[in-house]
């Protein structure tokens, strides 16, 4: 099947959060890609992936880096697909990455979201394709009802454990 | 017309960066509506926003604020429109309203933009939008084709002025 | 019996901060509860619970999260109680957290606390309730008579140990 | 009448934040003092007077110091009564005086507000001076209810002005 | 005359420091060339500088940029010429320029200067020629003997100034 | 008179730090003389100077410098006598420099004071020499017996002025 | 024997730094005492403390603190003994010990070494002392003429290994 | 065989930033020495390298530092050979040490890298070299042409893996 989201990562130690973005995607089934590109190790690639991501049917790129994280702005430059920057921890705990993401100059805008966020970026990508897919949007509704689920269970296990604390 | 996009300002005191998101929707021909909304001064208002949005048709919301920014974070808990944050200069040049904005706990995307980046927001909206609607894709593409003209110009000043430096 | 204080936390992932907020209320006699809420989770749970809090007769609520850390200033935004804010460690140590917590919006202030310092938030509710509690005012004076107990034995251990070092 | 809140502050630089704070407060109807005093400077004055506010009736205290903003800590060494901390910009914004004042060690806490928020500072003391007295409960509903109003008003402005950015 | 040199620019708003940079290199006879090109707005003539700055006799290239500074390291990801970054200011008095210019991945370096530092850039580039041109060499232990003059002038000033604090 | 105190400073643009040492020391009748050097730009002046200090009588050396600022360290390398360092601001409100001067490695101090503390600088450079001479420490006695003035007179104002805001 | 120097901490968790200050004192035979004080718990003791020191003999006062560490400042507010002030890491790698140490008001200095630093606190205590106790100069100047013998070590073992690297 | 790039460090704790140095350096065939060398523990020593490394043929000097890390500027400002500066992580993640290394007053540049770039440092000093040795730039074309490689072999990696996550 044709894949609707990119996953882009600059380095196989990036895995680990573009795992997270791969499964959150996969259960929501929205079939998607993962490709190594490196804006300084193969700048031809990325400019190659990213004019032809729009023809190829991609409608949103998830582009995972981190320190002199130039990956996710060099992608957005070459394509009008909206591009979800990912930072990853470097030095500050990632806020290299993260300034290197966000501060985009006029013109170009990366969707950044938090440092090591795979999984929100996917569920970022799932909003973007729901705008216009009913079916991402309902699975994507029924993924926010459970949400709260943790928080009830959180409670159950709170309503035992607190009367060790609570004075009567 | 039906607004697409939603621009919601903590305090008047955004407009500035606003009147940026706006000027660049209305240069793209998307309806949008402006809209004054608090998380903490006025959160009913924020939540039936919020809860109503995608039933209106918005398929983006421009979140601005300041300081704990707790705006943008607040609407993307209650829809899945995408919410797009901008944070404002408040506290080191703006690190406190990125950090509240960006950092989200997984679940709850927030796409964030730089530091009163209220034009990169609204293109963000745009490309958003443009997955769907070939007309607004056709006028980014315009758009963006115009982006290097300012370099275009840049260089044909320096020419003239680079004389006086460079060695003959 | 009634709770005085509510320990409010966004994730059992903060069960340890609760912890320490628990005991000390616990060693002072004052009654509370604890409760899984989330900002961005259980946005509707997070206002029922600040909107009954007063009428309920809890006196102060500390509210403990981490990152993008909306729930104290959220829960602040729709009681007069006061509320306690507690940032956990994310990034930077907890100065994400922390900003987003204690950069309130002029009208709704949050009393922050050190990041992780669960036990002074519970001194901080003891010392609230104290203002009109002279039964809780009592415990909180011998608390505070111990305080530098820790302080002579810490003296008491040097005394001896710093003859190996000290010059004769 | 007899003072329910002292400000204090290390300096008359720190008059414009100090004002703020008692602006609020007056226009709640709450007594209150504004002292100078200096950790660093006027050592025993600050230890007199944070011994003797609790039996003079002090409820809650604001304490407004910038750089390595000693003051609110040394007070609340020597009081139960709640202090509440101010940070005023020095260097980084206030982060100077942020940390100094809120990384208080255990068994100590000052309750800490943004940066330079005097007027936050006096909400949160009304807060706790309402716990126990229903007519500054009441003052504060009121304050608080109209704290939407500067919302409702930005949106009749914006409702004009945005026509001319709206796409008909 | 062929260019040794070439200063590159995201935008005319860095010219200030890009000027710095000519002044010093034309001062040392170094003849050079001033180009404004964009890493997000012309990615193609970028790759076509870099790609082609070797043949033309580039031994250095000075590249300016701030925020999510891209250039420096995207041009030295096409091309063996020692690449300059110099950081311009934006958030955090440049240090988001800083870390997006230096925190490169293994393989491309970028030789990171000082926040605005366009002097400094020039000479490093003159240092890096002068390791194989004599003349250069010579004109740089000129410049170099000429530092301490400043000093020298500075303690002219101090000497008479002095006696009027000096304790006699 | 043979001066105790020395003065240096990179730079004529840190004059007005050095200033405030200057009439600092005067006003305590501490000869001393003001000296511009630079670790960068006359190290072997400072080299000279470091190392003469002691049989010169220098009883300590005030240090000013800022961004990466080296002069400190590299004077305290040279001699015994105790080196005073004062940052002053470049970027990040001059925590380049401050983090330059503190963070020395083991076995050479720098006594650092707060970014553009050129009075505090001096009062340290008194407290050294007060060590061993008691009309300096009776000078410094009778300076800090002064330092709790401006308080007593801030209260004068302050009493005044508070009954318009004091409830009565 | 009189102990020249104190060295002060705020809880025995600092006591690694305290050793490493004593053991550099001991090795240059400079009699000491180790005492716990706490700014917010025992600040009494502190006042007891500080205004007794010049009377008994104390010379220099090494003051250990972490967090919102106004132990240094609270000392030097009541001596004129040099106060030199070890931050400990805490926050951000002990920043905010840091800033809460060294940015003191005008008036009141403290000496401020790097993160940790116990053993520089010692040995500019010792410089303290050396510039009117020729002894304690010559063991001083022992001290550092012993300093390079590392780097001639360091050298020794390079000087094999390298071979290894080295292209011949 | 004579030297043409000089590695230097303050420390052998910096030994395994310099071996990630030497390793690149002898891949490339570049003939090197490692020394060490301290700005503060033997500043002659410095200052002798510093001035006879022209005369010896160094064509570039990587300086390895952390902390207030003054070796890089100390070396530049005495021989006109390019020095690179490598920051190794102290406090907060190496920020200290890469501030003290590339924020250079005006005249004396640092070439800096990444915090424990020793790689890239390697790859600078041969990219210097490069501009006037085509043997080295041959080799130099070699190792980069190799960079995309594992990128090439991670895609090869990814195109296995991600069947278990692609929705078919």
């Amino acid at each position: 099947m044709q894949p609707k989201v990119s996953i882009i990562m600059g380095s196989t130690s990036d895995l680990p959060v573009a795992t997270k973005s791969a499964q959150q995607l996969d259960s929501l089934q929205i079939p998607f890609e993962m490709v190594a590109l490196s804006a300084h190790r193969t700048p031809q690639e990325v400019e190659t992936f990213a004019q032809q991501a729009e023809a190829r049917g991609v409608q949103a790129i998830i582009a995972i880096a981190g320190m002199a994280a130039a990956l996710p702005g060099v992608i957005a430059a070459q394509t009008s697909v909206p591009v979800i920057g990912v930072p990853v921890k470097g030095m500050l705990d990632g806020l290299d990455a993260l300034l290197s993401i966000v501060q985009m100059p006029p013109g170009i805008p990366v969707a950044t979201v938090g440092v090591g966020a795979g999984q929100n970026a996917a569920l970022l990508a799932a909003q973007i394709i729901a705008t216009a897919d009913k079916e991402v949007a309902a699975r994507l509704r029924a993924f926010r009802a459970g949400l709260n689920q943790k928080i009830v269970e959180a409670n159950e296990t709170l309503r035992a454990e607190q009367y060790t604390y609570k004075t009567n």
